[in-house]
């Protein structure tokens, strides 16, 4: 028998002390929980969830996605380990939509971030497997819940910024970092469409050696363009730094922009709005979510949406038509 | 009795016929019946749709949007007139999110577009008054498809750009263009976030006389700005125009620009498969669309709804067990 199930808390409100009391094993084990598909794990998730709710809310939230090669592990780790060095607790959780395989393919790899992974203030978990994407990203928002009870004062969720992951990892945190590699000259145009606006910091990585000089004509591109767009929040126009992970130059200055800016969007009252609308949309994504799955575990259901669905692509039904049709048989189903 | 109720078409299938032979009279009113939310109404107007609906779907599709004081009216009636010119029947329909007045504030004033209402080739429609948002770009959906079906082959979308306007006509149409007044120099900076990646053609208006220079100015600032974002389909970089409506300069080469783009995106394939994707968001946002009157139209639900959705907002509640709840009680009831 591993350790992790002989250690394994077996009562549901047991495991609720446990995470309250901040124990990593625990945590681990709620998050798999919350990760499970199995009828009597959903039913446990959910009162495991209900019960440390009133002990979530409190860390800061922070997204960090960067495209692959980026150094972005490298980063996470020097700057989690500036962190605990401070005193803090670091929580950090991935999202890799492209992963299908078990452990995922972000953090599975167990020679990624050894230092932090040591550390006992760090806790970092890979992203779920095996489920849609949708899925991921409440996976993920549920499992920073758990970390948040779990007393981790700073949760930092990543993802490759496949997909709309860069989107979804922005609705669910306090503040998003992109992180940019010195490139060709190139770099802005390979920036996704739409993600730079999600940015409140831009760090440059590899600031250093031979890419220094590329490192700071990358910075001075993303200044320019980001004086182009209207900042995310009205007065904060986002900050673009360099840092050297390898050398440890830098990560000092990221985390002090960070906590700056996380101050001053909770003084004007900017974080406790952006989370009610979080809230607002994560709710109204889980009634989508919920009908989907309603529909989709009712067989008679899920072939009359299809074929609505395919009448509406081929312009042979009208939207509105199709749609009633379909909400109609849901409710008298 | 005024005119229009005197020449009014009183059976569904003779105002089917009537829209079909391209009657403008007709077509007014078939849009009057589809804004309508009266029940018979609404029943009447679904009836209406399925049977234009094989006529519909053969017309250019374009977005014009551009700030208020942008020329707007000015650059739409001059291009509207280029197009009747060369023998195509141009219809303009409005989306104004903020309008709340009777027939809607960007065309209601008669004097706007004086030359193209006259033009018997063209049909100018304000947007509905006192809808919803969402409901706006519903009845504008259903009013295109009935100048469609009318035998309009361009039909043009307006909005000023208020809200998520942009977003709505960018998603109904097949091509988006912005309209952009030379400025101060701040004019990238005014944009609003996200629009101008919406755009497969921006236009400077004003292009004359003292704004001259300015215009010339905000076009290189846009085509520096464009190369920066990655085009909304790959291998087409959109264009910056310069045009003078009042001196009739550069419209025609607007409309080169668009057709040719029209067509080329035909010719790849892409027009074919964005308009399906539309037609499926525009499936599943009805089916939102549709939940959401259902859940409104029942006291008992709506007030449900409403006190999971202030839980989950005060942080009470986890999203996923509301939503179940929620459409739970949706189904049951």
């Amino acid at each position: 028998m591993p350790p992790a199930a002989q250690n394994s808390v077996n009562s549901a409100g047991a495991l609720a002390d446990a995470v309250a009391a901040g124990d990593r094993r625990a945590l681990a084990q709620a998050i798999t929980l919350v990760e499970s598909v199995r009828q009597d794990d959903v039913t446990a998730a959910e009162r495991l969830l209900a019960q440390l709710l009133p002990r979530t809310g409190r860390a800061m939230r922070l997204g960090i996605s960067g495209a692959p090669g980026v150094g972005k592990s490298t980063f996470i780790e020097a700057f989690g380990r500036h962190l605990t060095g401070k005193g803090h607790r670091v929580a950090v959780l991935a999202i890799d939509p492209s992963s299908r395989r078990s452990g995922g393919s972000i953090l599975g790899d167990k020679t990624r971030m050894e230092e932090l992974a040591r550390d006992p203030n760090a806790f970092i978990r890979p992203s779920p497997a095996g489920t849609a994407p949708g899925g991921v990203a409440r996976r993920t928002r549920e499992a920073m819940l758990l970390a948040e009870a779990a007393g981790f004062d700073v949760v930092i969720v990543e993802t490759v910024g496949v997909g709309q992951s860069e989107t979804a990892v922005a609705d669910m945190t306090d503040l998003f970092v992109l992180l940019i590699a010195p490139g060709g000259g190139d770099d802005l145009q390979g920036i996704k469409r739409g993600v730079m606006e999600l940015a409140d910091l831009v760090v440059v990585t590899k600031a250093d050696g031979d890419h220094a000089d590329a490192a700071r004509r990358a910075a001075a591109d993303f200044r320019g363009a980001l004086h182009l767009l209207r900042p995310k929040h009205s007065g904060f126009v986002p900050k673009v730094l360099m840092v050297s992970a390898i050398r440890n130059r830098g990560v000092g200055e990221v985390w002090a922009a960070v906590s700056h800016l996380h101050s001053g969007l909770l003084e004007r009252g900017i974080l406790a709005s952006q989370r009610r609308e979080q809230a607002h949309r994560w709710f109204h994504a889980e009634v989508r979510a919920v009908l989907a799955e309603m529909l989709a575990a009712d067989r008679t259901m899920a072939a009359r949406a299809a074929q609505l669905e395919a009448a509406v692509a081929e312009g042979r039904a009208l939207p509105h038509a199709a749609a009633r049709e379909l909400v109609r048989a849901f409710r008298g189903a």
